[in-house]
């Protein structure tokens, strides 16, 4: 028999996205999925695309869940941590919200407010050593959407020594299922089909856990609404530490950072992520240049937000939590 | 070791769409992907969501071809015969084109035209005695993407005497990737996107084949480009056979002829299908209502026109010729 | 001075597609713009296209409104009367709703429910007689969006004797601002985005106005919606009254009926309606093609939803009404 | 009668812009449109949006210019100083080609190469003093689609000195019609839609016209490739010159610069540019904000490629070189 495993927060997308990640998973089995308002409704009706998926939405009873091995928490930031307290330590847990990534509660309230529930252990992965960390813990606190694309482009660069850590800039935007499924007027298809918007310019939370990640001193960060479901195209750029970084050095920085990372995919010279090619599974792509003007240091990632960037993440996580290959039920490849 | 597979006309988007699944599957090995014009270049670098597939496009040379265990012809209209004649019996293979899916050399003409090459068994598991005559079959010629999502909503209707045979009428919308990957202008994004535009309105070569498959005595049909990438839509309509069949009866006649197709989903009552539903699997979904002004008897089918209307049928058809589990390394899942 | 003109609803789609003709118009004086929750907003603020309109949202009240010269109501079905009965006879009002469109009291009741609120006269002045009927009314009641595209390819076959007026199939797809600006958790960018689905199948309100403009007995009317913000293409098939009828004959039927309807479009042979060549303006597109399998006349027609489907049609009536010509202030050029 | 004007390059998108403005504009006379390949086509077949307009495109001929009392040239670059050299005094040009946008010929031959034509009046009206020159002029060379979207946020930063001039970081995402209309694999809609690609990473030409215009020192330029038709946002950043600088000040600096420019939209506080509220105007939005983590001042930008990026701008370059006010028959609002 597999493993006992819930998902709490499953009428979201990122709540489906693991739905359908673990009903194709051969060691996870998918017992319980439970949610608020939908509690009750076949996972059929909530998520078309689950078809054939015999399952109830349950209401969120920790009682139930304290009977699982793992549980993944796919909840709004903030009510993570109630529920956490009630599960006992047999059962394991990834958490896809925010509450548990930030060390320094002094960060979590400059941008989330409210007390600081605790840190966990970041699930990043492809961090140098972080791999190991997850593996050796029960309870896991899962990257933001751009911040994992941000840190896989922009972390080897400081680590090695390529940028200046002041004055990163960041321009990322997002398909629209990054905004969640709670139905507000501004993300109507006629809204936002054929546009594209900024939002939280300067301001957005996920500077936090990035300038944690990397060792950035500073960041400017500007995320744009994308007319696209999924997605998230990152471009990453720092101050060249000297003249003589060429792209072929970044390059090669890059993919020794990521040589026994099977989801991280450093692309042939003269090829460049596409958000699309990343659909549906949990790679990241990255290319990089150097602008022939400025001189800055340009790195692009590309991800699915809701894989790499939520729910793929989270079960990569969870494999190496247990003890199983990184790459168990999650795709490498984009459906394009 | 596993099936050792080919793929010819690797560069398409069927094709690509073949290495994906068979990168996933776990008994065919992909041995060989041919393509004309981009013979010699990396796959990752025709298809970027495959960035990690180690496999560089050949030339589609039949002596290569015949050291295989399986190949799929994933070919423009035409040119699958030529390949075929130069394979040994030995060699399984399933056609994607239409060249082989005609029984009556007049319709071919009519809607192909030049030399009818034959008729090989019809890759639609899903009609009554088809599973097993796939897998008794060296050589399968898999439906048309428009066919199979007809056909799977009208053929139960006219076996089952629901509508009469004459005067079907179908509109069904598909997603650009239908139209194939050559470049052409009115295929452009900026053409497509924002736009619905009907061609072929009345004919479509693929009514041959509905009518072959499901008895249908006359159909008219429009297909229509939708301003999405993959997904077929197609509503089916007839005139029914009696003023007293109600969804109910319908939807029962439709469940009960699927019910041992795991790939084939008559969805709950109120709930009807959408192709982003499908997208990247091989199902297909269905719902059923009758017309409250005319009687007309209407069934909604949604599928992948990529999935269940080219590669994942023929990967499908291949798994029943090699005797393995119909669903093996399939989706059921849409990718939403 | 021009004429002092409303608009009641001025925050949906359909209102403020009506502000940007206004905006534009050479006679008509926007004075007033009224809405309900977001009564007291600035125009610019809910709708950002309009940017450097200085105006401000209303409450409505009908004092205000009789001391205009022109009313347009843009209201959710079944609140028009109420305002109606309000404002004085020296107020002209065209009604974008569908409380005035029938005839039959029946119909309504099966169609909306609630009390009929009565019959105005109906707002397409392409039907034959009905420009003068336009000119010479003070109330107006404007077409459904799906109604006119259908009618427009419809009429002129039932009323030519080339189709049987029993059995006529309609198929049409909408863009997503046709739902309205509502938030909703299906019509989410999300969810729309790459999705095809149909709604309301077999069972259409519309029909009912389009059988009374057209004398059509019986119609199957299924409606989809599609990935694009904005447009309707719609495909209308009828019975052929008999064998000798071809595309040609068709075509001339159509352009005999709209040779003097500057917003009507009957392309040239070869070329076929697309949605996104009437984007923004007030133009229907129309061709034709006879089935070769069934010999079923097919007719697909294209508006913008918002534009010929609802505010632009308003805006003509109010043309006519008003003794103005008929294309005053309307695009006939699409925005492509 | 009206001002005889031409289009050169009509069959493409920026051309095609020009013929729908022409076909809108009071003065002038839209009496000659030229292709090349598709010479001696309807202009409603090669563009349906226009459908009505009765013209037929012509082949470039010199002579047939000379005629006319203005031409736009709407060529690739590097084409049009060939044509321009043929034209006599007596005829007003506006070229939306980049052949002399360009004062260096250094910077020329760093982006273009080949040789250097030479230098136009740049028509951009709203950098400082240039309304003036534009209308002094009869030879204008209309800025680049980047170009304008950046320019107009970058410009009143650096001349008020609210930035420093070195280090200025630009990401811009640009719908596909930007690409052009040239039939590509990369631009097929079934892969731009849902995809979001960069590309000419650090390396594009507008730079050297944005640095011309506005004085800045260095620029890095990231553009991507947007699902979308057209518009465009750019995200410009630059390192504030002090500490004190908050986007209140910003925002009235750019409010300042543009108190006179009709086109030009500084949004109310809290209210983000939207490409799609540009959709088929001659209108640019701006917002502001400075970064709380890194103080860099971001200010985003919105236009329409095609509008104010194309054939908005060239049309409203000619109205002031022809006297007329600059606004005539041109959009403010956009079509959304």
């Amino acid at each position: 028999m597999g493993i006992r495993t819930a998902v709490v927060g499953a009428s979201g997308y990122a709540g489906g996205e693991l739905l359908r990640l673990l009903a194709g998973h051969p060691d996870l089995d998918l017992v319980l999925a439970t949610a608020h308002s939908q509690a009750g409704r076949p996972v059929a009706g909530v998520h078309p695309h689950l078809a054939g998926l015999d399952l109830v939405l349950g209401a969120t009873d920790p009682a139930a869940l304290a009977e699982t091995d793992l549980v993944f928490l796919a909840l709004p930031h903030g009510e993570s941590a109630a529920i956490a307290a009630q599960l006992p330590d047999t059962v394991k847990i990834v958490d896809l919200g925010a509450d548990f990534r930030l060390i320094d509660p002094a960060q979590w309230g400059r941008y989330y407010g409210g007390e600081h529930a605790g840190t966990w252990t970041y699930g990043l992965p492809e961090l140098p050593g972080q791999r190991l960390r997850v593996a050796a813990s029960d309870r896991v606190a899962a990257t933001g959407c751009y911040a994992v694309a941000t840190i896989l482009a922009l972390a080897p660069l400081v680590a090695a020594g390529l940028i200046e850590a002041e004055d990163v800039v960041v321009v990322a935007a997002s398909g629209t299922s990054g905004a969640g499924k709670a139905p507000k007027a501004h993300l109507l298809g006629a809204e936002v089909m054929g546009d594209l918007t900024p939002y939280k310019v300067g301001a957005h939370q996920h500077v936090a856990e990035i300038k944690q990640a990397t060792g950035a001193a500073s960041i400017s960060f500007t995320p744009v609404l994308a007319p696209m479901p999924r997605g998230i195209l990152a471009t990453v750029t720092g101050r060249p530490a000297n003249a003589d970084i060429t792209a072929n050095v970044v390059r090669a920085v890059l993919a020794d950072a990521y040589a026994d990372s099977p989801f991280v995919h450093v692309l042939a010279e003269g090829q460049w992520p596409h958000t699309a090619a990343t659909f549906g599974s949990n790679s990241a792509h990255l290319q990089t240049a150097v602008d022939i003007d400025s001189g800055r240091v340009i790195v692009v990632s590309a991800i699915d937000n809701l894989g790499k960037g939520a729910a793929g993440q989270a079960v990569q996580c969870a494999n190496l939590m247990l003890g199983l290959p990184e790459t168990t039920g999650l795709p490498v490849h984009g459906v394009r």
